[in-house]
């Protein structure tokens, strides 16, 4: 597949104008800074097909859920991500007539995501209808530094024409959202207001209240000289701009720069909101663009020394592990522990912008090695706020006694996401919000957290399990009944093996965890046996013996994990037998005959394997693999990165470096025919583990990190950044050797393919 | 349980008002006529709780299906049964002072449906706030013999007061559904109008585009003289009505005589509608109240001739089955092919007024047994014409070369249900339909409707059948994976063994029945050959190895078929075990705990066991509802009727009359307390069933009907009539004797427990 971008290390760049994959580009260039972020929408007037996208984190609408087949249990909404009002607009008449590129015939056109830098820039010449012809280059940046201002700098040279051009610089606050039902506005604008030299609106989330304000201020120069300020104020009820009108010749240069600021109830009050942003915007204009980028651009460069992968000798494989770092670091900077990472990030609509399962199975580890220990600390303290409402929420199905089933999808700790297959089913995600205390302890060594937070969470999630078993009198064994595995092109099977799996897993991790705290600290020990009036031996011992009574489904002589029971009892078909006219069969065959049919969305039995490796032979975990991979469609994009992680692990090379481009480059290939909904942010942490502990082999056992790398064929080296345990480690993998350097932090012994080294700073 | 109602053999009679059971009421006193149908909604204004309910038969509203999760397959729309514009509504002012039950103090209030004749009535004392007293007698009815007509006479005298009374008749096009998702209109009004004596109101759907116009007349009497007309029209948008000053002293009586006609567009053009419909309500006020009444009662002395059932010695169980009796005369009366039978007829908006396989496996037999054989006929013709369309259905899940999935949920042959596991798996219907053929040509003879309708049906059906199952390698045998069967407290099961066996028979009687019309009529046999290219030899051999090769799961030892694979794997706990206080548990319970408990919502083995009851011995009826019966909650309508029949078949004669006033008098009693939405018309069916087949002992075999009754201890005699094959019979059934008698037709053998004798008229 030839990809649609330019293949460039540091940069995406598209070079011509196709309206047909406009959509995508807004997707693939967009921006964010973990506060806040946009779709690649143009500036100015478009009226060709777009999917306008400015998003809040933290901010959702409560979609209605209550339908005609609404069952006991359900939650009360959906969320949804709301396009939240547009700052990046500036319509330019050029005498009167639209700059608009779907009506102007449009040459030398490129954009570039630069994420060296993190900017988007574009440029143009459009001839509009009367023949006059401008250059434009557009760039534009959400600051990493100030997460609540962007700035845009707009540049405009007419080639054929002297006149005179009106630059509208606005906010609109009268936006949809694609995924609304009825149409319906998720946002009411409040007000809106302008002083001479800045307009602002103030908007509410409907149902949900929250509030935002965006204020901006523009700025214009003709040939490098800043015109005096001649805007004229427009404003309506939902939208508040600037005109600007400069007479310009043939060949000189306009600039205008615009500045924004955007604030949110999250942080501010209603009333203190407005004047607050005033003044975020008018410390923007008085730094200067520049300066502001200057800023993000030093903040960029810290973030690629912590997190960067550097592939030599496979330019594709560079730019799509980049893409990925890239996106992670724009979507989820872990300043604030009330924000988490929607599967689409601040790229589109889709999946409601809410916490899934995908942050502690697929996202954990990429911060948890790239960034200090408390940013995914905050991670799982996000969850352990939660523990309320994943208790509350069991209880409404019918759990008791503090048994926490945590939401498949949320915003704030309650369910909201309705489909009973998944809401009820894909309980699976108990499991790995556990798994991550543990991998966050494996990692980092804090086994305190244990007794500050981490037990009471095991302990309500183990209830769970304990009371969704139940006894088989036939098997005489326990048996997890009508759940939802990671593979979610079967619904509610029995005895799904991962699910059993991560149940059996947890009450033993739980069990592990209450002896620890209760030798290593009796005072905690004794605060969260009375918080959670633990049940001492009669509770754990019920636990123990589910442990020891746990049925799992087997291919008996042949060794294979089932996904459940009765898999075999389908027709086994291979994903190559599949036409390729079919493919995706998400998008071809209809959801009845996906679900009987015997193909895998993502990994399932394999994802146990990944998560528990040690306890199988490389030949249990081949024999697994070589049974399930081609079986699988890979229409999650949570798939592909746990198959070459294990084909590193059985030593089929080619299968993982295969694996590993479909992963790393799904968005920028398009691979799922997709991406104009949004980028699959929540995959790319999956892509980022399938270099480091693919590639890399990087593993932790009891405190000891090893690497036990292969490098693809292709590729000349890899080389990584890792945070360890207070340490900073450049990882260097080439043919030829293995070189682990220590940056900074204390001396450290590490084992590289078998053999333990000292690493200690060079001096 | 004491039933809220007075027992009484002709009427349903509510004494004193209780308004938290006004719902339960307005639904409980519902009329219709087949045609249209309206909840027990007061005529004058009340301002306590609701369910406005008018609704017109085959009318309705698409509402949106496509959802967040929406999946290839899924339907267009859900279709709702929209709530049309109000024609009853008589408001009283008395000396300006409204008259609201909900505001005045009622006395001596009664609520009667008479369903001898086929009315509605109330009286009632009201004390305004102002003290003033007024006696009120409202009686109406919608016209059995002109079907488009509805009459009211409401009688008010003042008891304490002489002064003005106003009455406002009206008909109100403002009107909202309860289900409605968004509040959003379903009707727009687009005209209204009013002449000297009448008013009117043209509406349609939107969306879907139906067209209905109301129009009305009234007429005034006081002390028994009518008043010569002196109504205001009062007009707006979407409202019609007249307002009638009458100056009346104390102990005077008014009448006010409102009359109505509803048109359609399923029988009018857009242009016709409006003055047809003036047209109909003046040649009603032109017959007057009194003589419309005659008429309509003398077709109910029809409907009751035709299909009474006389129990003596038990006034419960008499008056619930002439409640059932008397609903589905009421909802269906078999005029007009297009129509159907919605789950709650003309008595609430639940489940969309759409039709369901209830058709076929609950109603068809009365309709079958009580009327000429033309009005079963028309129940199949509806769904033959429908047979394009289920072939698209099933071609748009990825089904081929003329397979036919009938919807789950239908209005005009599209399916409209949108729950996957419902309108994708619940695909046993399709066997109902299928079974409905040959039940109809077993109870009529009439072999012939294989060749003109049937068999195109049966191959259609049974070609989905082929495509649906899958050959098991382990198993060697062909599995059906991914059904949801009769009982949908399960979901998504593997070899649901109802579903098994309905398609195996399917597929038998098609065989079965292409032989008999090859040989019987090979011109027909070419035409149906050539239009379905039908494959010969390679299909029917593909079927028969299907038959012959099918999995069905069982208790081998114990001789239980089993719901479906993994059933014994449930915590086996029988429904007494259940705290009353769970129960009905679709209400207590979540969701997910229903689907993964034992307990069975309605008959599922057993309603095979039903339908094939001559290939099983006693013994093994009895095992398998001694199995299935303590696991079954009874949660759905259709439940209890098919133990019944069946708790009969085997001798459990307490257990078939305690399931039989389950069934009966469900919705007098309110056993699912859920009646307030609407009455379980569906079920009905089911009840006049477990009456004849159960009670009565009717079976047809080879042409030959028969009787083996047995009364319940309580009764003293059981009588029913039959149709059958052109002759009407009476079957009387006393502890002493069983006599049947033959009413109309030609002599007849039949068999009365194991003897035939022959029936002639009396003379």
């Amino acid at each position: 597949m030839r990809s649609y971008y330019k293949t460039n290390e540091w940069s995406v760049i598209e070079e011509g104008f196709e309206p047909q994959k406009h959509e995508a580009s807004e997707s693939i260039f967009s921006l964010g800074n973990g506060h806040m972020g946009l779709r690649a929408n143009f500036e100015e007037k478009y009226t060709g097909e777009t999917l306008q996208g400015t998003y809040i984190a933290g901010i959702y609408y409560p979609d209605k859920t209550r339908v005609g087949w609404w069952k006991n249990g359900y939650p009360e909404y959906f969320a949804k991500v709301p396009n939240a009002p547009n700052w990046i607009g500036i319509h330019v008449l050029v005498e009167g007539e639209d700059l608009d590129l779907h009506t102007c015939k449009v040459s030398d056109f490129t954009r570039e995501l630069n994420m060296k830098h993190g900017y988007l820039e574009r440029s143009f010449t459009a001839e509009l209808k009367s023949g006059k012809k401008l250059r434009v280059n557009a760039r534009r940046f959400v600051s990493m530094v100030d997460d609540e201002i962007g700035a845009i700098r707009y540049t405009v040279k007419p080639l054929n024409f002297s006149g005179e051009i009106e630059f509208i610089s606005f906010i609109e606050g009268s936006v949809v959202n694609r995924d609304s039902n009825y149409d319906e506005k998720f946002w009411e604008v409040l007000n809106t207001g302008a002083e001479a030299d800045l307009a602002f609106l103030h908007a509410r989330t409907r149902k949900s209240g929250f509030e935002a304000c965006f204020s901006m201020m523009v700025e214009v120069s003709l040939n490098g000289k800043i015109i005096p300020a001649t805007s004229q104020s427009l404003l309506s009820e939902s939208y508040a701009g600037k005109s600007t009108l400069v007479s310009v010749s043939s060949g000189e240069e306009i600039i205008l720069w615009k500045y924004a600021a955007v604030l949110d109830s999250l942080n501010y009050t209603h009333h203190q909101i407005v004047e607050k942003c005033k003044q975020s915007v008018r410390r923007a204009f008085e730094k200067k663009f520049d300066r502001l980028f200057d800023e993000h651009s030093a903040k960029w460069a810290v973030n690629w020394t912590n997190s960067d992968i550097i592939i030599e000798g496979d330019p594709l494989a560079q730019q799509g592990i980049r893409f990925n770092i890239f996106q992670l670091n724009q979507t989820y900077t872990g300043r604030d522990e009330r924000l988490n990472i929607g599967p689409k990030g601040f790229t589109g609509e889709k999946y409601g912008g809410s916490t899934y399962w995908d942050t502690e199975a697929f996202l954990f580890q990429f911060y948890l090695s790239t960034e200090s220990d408390h940013v995914a600390r905050n991670l799982l303290i996000y969850r352990y706020k939660h523990l309320d409402k994943a208790i509350e929420n069991a209880r409404k199905l019918g759990y008791h006694s503090g048994a926490a089933l945590y939401p498949m999808v949320t915003m704030n700790g309650e369910e909201c996401h309705n489909e009973w297959e998944i809401t009820f089913e894909e309980i699976h995600r108990n499991g790995a919000i556990a798994y991550a205390i543990y991998n966050y302890i494996r990692y980092t060594g804090d086994k305190k957290y244990l007794a500050e937070y981490g037990l009471e969470v095991l302990i309500a999630i183990s209830r769970f399990w304990k009371q969704r078993v139940n006894w088989s009198e036939r098997k005489g064994l326990y048996v997890m009944l009508g759940v939802t595995g990671p593979n979610e092109y079967e619904n509610n099977v029995n005895n799904n093996w991962y699910t059993n799996k991560m149940a059996c897993w947890t009450l033993s991790y739980t069990l592990e965890a209450i002896n620890f705290v209760k030798k290593s600290d009796p005072d905690q020990y004794h605060r969260i046996v009375q918080k959670t009036a633990f049940g001492f031996e009669p509770e754990s011992q019920a636990w123990q013996h589910i442990l020891d009574h746990m049925f799992f489904p087997e291919l008996n002589e042949e060794g294979i994990f089932l996904q459940q029971e009765g898999f075999m009892d389908k027709e086994q078909r291979m994903a190559t037998d599949l036409d390729p006219s079919e493919r995706p069969i998400n998008q071809h065959w209809s959801w009845d005959r996906i679900l009987r049919s015997v193909f895998i969305k993502q990994a399932d039995v394999l994802q146990g394997i990944f998560c528990f490796e040690d306890e199988f032979s490389t030949d249990t975990i081949r024999r697994n693999y070589e049974f399930y991979e081609p079986r699988t469609v890979h229409e999650s994009s949570l798939s592909p990165c746990i198959h070459s992680i294990l084909a590193n692990r059985i030593g089929k090379f080619e299968d993982a470096y295969d694996l590993y481009l479909r992963t790393s480059r799904l968005d920028l290939d398009d691979y799922n025919r997709e991406v104009d909904e949004g980028l699959h942010i929540t995959s790319m942490g999956g892509t980022w583990m399938s270099v480091v502990l693919g590639f890399g082999g990087m593993r932790i056992r009891e405190g000891m990190i090893s690497f036990n790398p292969h490098l693809p064929k292709k590729w000349k080296s890899l080389s990584f950044h890792i945070n360890y345990r207070g340490r900073k480690l450049n990882v260097n993998i080439s043919e030829k050797k293995v070189h682990v350097s220590l940056i900074g932090g204390e001396p450290l012994q590490v084992e590289i393919n078998g053999n333990r080294v000292q690493c200690v700073q060079d001096t």
